[in-house]
């Protein structure tokens, strides 16, 4: 193969930015101005630059001038209020199923627990083997608690689970089915309607995690039928280290659907401070603790960008540049011996793209080194995450030159 | 009664604060230049100015300079830093026991189911009737899935439980026992060293909730030899609305001790991303999900100023501005009919007084009208909350001035 001229791959960059009606917004974010490479948008996103205004103005407008006014005013409604704006602009929700709080993990517990309570006699939680670790982790340890077991469909670290073997894998012993839709390691978008259909069709549930899909993949929960689903705020979303996570319920299971951490911002009436804890009607009752609403500041700026923007719009861009990855990856990487791991279908490929190769861990190191900054998975995935709003394609050049110039010299 | 001159009252509170050593750290809370009078300190502090510049400082600087270098560099341990510097200044703890992260709410349910499993075929869980509505709601719900029984300890809304009520409360069939160390509506302060040491007669465990001490009334978990504890961080700790909590698991239990949401950031190496969960070493093993950095940004900013004024000097002072608020309510409002059900005794009293009377839910929305900001507790509960560094004496008086106002044109 040829010799790659850098100087074509600039020009097609610089084309390519040109013509996207998206490239302006990426000076909303901070760091915009720097030479750095970020390539891991999907594991923490840029913070707007507004934010840092945003939450200096909560310290001293909402919460230091309205101090505990603040609750009745608009904070006690807050997770709600954001969890709607949530389904509307990102999950395809309508208003009153999602609220805002506790980390994904939390909330995955809650969810979990919600579901097997829900299908009593079934006695099986169906995940696949590449699920997120702490999907996996919760999961197991649910089982152990109620006496359950996992059962695993096989897929390796460049695919995630199929139509056909979710529908093999589920029966009438299927409590739930916990799937990513986007795959971690490989970006493998799964098939969230007909994958939903296929485990209705066994009675059972099914739980997505939405964490490496909101903000950058159309998400259709309420089109899909989806019963639960969970998602964190700190990649696509740049709710910033830490932001709190938000969670689905369908409407349809609200009434009957329990979860097992009673606190009183889950109860009927939290400040009546009964004797008793009875559940809120709604998503409400997945609520526990006092929510985060310093903590939401950051989040509520991104959705304000990513309404006025249109998720189709960023999911449009999202293609342009993980295709761009892809195609600068078969050109310069594929020929030092590298692969391209993540599904070349832009149906089945969400925000990032992952190129394999046995040094890739130390690769990773280098890059660090000199401001380009992906991240690693095993076995040997170095991860091009591709934030859409604050990405642009020089920097997914500039970014793939890098990764070449580092893999020829190791 | 003669009635008494707000002159004499203005003039005794100006003569306090020219006394008070502490009194210039009230210029670092937003809002100290206003005429508000806030008594609610005690459910949400008032900001730090520094807060507002901490966290525009760290958006601009730690999250959007750093970006995800920013869980190597500082993020990843920062739960375990700062519970080690809440453990030292705030909870009488050495390092190494205490996390910060999840709600209150969330962090009673872990430390809960870890207690009772840690004293398996004991079957009750001891609280008092009065102690906060989450704390209550948590233990029911785990009494119920974990098939145990709750005894209540009668106390009424003036007091909370004696040494004498929990020993007699206590037996072999105990696993745990769950008390607030301050009441939340009377500020009755539990006999932490004597309670602990009846508990441990009986071979239960014993966890404190002290959401409603910590910050303002010294805490020596270590020196009791407290079990668990759990508190939250918006109130005398200045964190903001919805702060992260901590959670304390003593030394001597943390390689037994586990809980139930199995969590990535909980496990042993969270990056490895392994098949099976094995909880880590220590206290990290409470952690579940990604920990709220940018939440626990104004809470540092606190513990670095109650590290330089020291705990004994701030409770120093809520004595004297609590000792201040009962004078003027037995001078001002008991005339009225009101009532002091806080205790006299300044050992047995945290940070708050509670005044007593039928018409105070009423007077209470008139006192927000006009910029007094108490709240309210039933049963016909005033509460005046005293945060010690951010409260003047002369703020005291004026705002028992205005409840006296208010209650006699009522």
């Amino acid at each position: 193969m040829a010799p790659v001229d850098d100087h074509s791959t600039s020009t097609r960059a610089r084309g390519l930015d040109a013509a996207d009606p998206l490239a302006s917004h990426r000076d909303r974010f901070v760091g915009a101005e720097s030479d750095l490479v970020y390539f891991d948008g999907n594991s923490l996103g840029r913070p707007l630059r507004a934010s840092a205004r945003s939450l200096a103005d909560f310290v001293e407008g909402e919460w230091g001038g309205r101090l505990i006014r603040g609750w009745d005013e608009s904070w006690f409604d807050l997770p709600l209020t954001v969890g709607d704006d949530l389904g509307r602009v990102v999950l395809g929700a309508a208003s009153g199923q999602v609220t805002v709080g506790d980390s994904t993990t939390v909330l995955l517990y809650k969810a979990m627990r919600a579901a097997v309570t829900a299908r009593p006699g079934r006695t099986e939680i169906v995940l696949d083997r590449d699920n997120f670790p702490t999907d996996r982790y919760v999961a197991a340890g649910i089982a152990q608690e109620c006496g359950l077991t996992l059962r695993w469909i096989d897929v390796d670290t460049a695919t995630g689970a199929t139509v056909e073997q979710v529908a093999e894998a589920v029966g009438e012993q299927t409590a739930l089915v916990v799937l990513s839709h986007v795959a971690y390691r490989s970006a493998w978008l799964a098939d969230g309607p007909a994958i939903t259909a296929a485990v209705h069709d066994a009675g059972a549930l099914v739980l997505w995690d939405l964490s490496h899909s909101g903000g950058s993949v159309p998400v259709e929960l309420d089109a899909w039928g989806a019963d639960l689903a969970v998602g964190c705020t700190y990649k696509y979303l740049n709710g910033g280290p830490g932001a709190p996570a938000f969670v689905y319920v369908a409407q349809r299971h609200l009434e009957a659907f329990t979860q097992p951490i009673q606190g009183w911002f889950g109860a009927t009436d939290p400040f009546l401070m009964g004797p008793t804890y009875t559940p809120a009607a709604g998503i409400r009752r997945f609520q526990s603790g006092t929510p985060p609403v310093l903590a939401m500041v950051p989040l509520r700026d991104m959705l304000a960008v990513l309404e006025e923007v249109g998720i189709d719009a960023v999911r449009d861009k999202s293609i342009g540049l993980t295709a761009f990855a892809i195609e600068l990856a078969d050109e310069l990487l594929a020929p030092l011996g590298a692969e391209v791991t993540t599904p070349r279908d832009p149906a089945r490929r969400g925000g990032h793209v992952t190129v394999r190769h046995p040094a890739m861990e130390a690769v990773t190191a280098r890059l660090w080194e000199r401001d380009v900054i992906p991240d690693y998975r095993d076995p040997g995935g170095l991860r091009i995450g591709l934030s859409p709003l604050s990405t642009s394609y020089a920097e997914v050049a500039a970014g793939v030159e890098a990764v070449r110039d580092e893999l020829s010299s190791i």
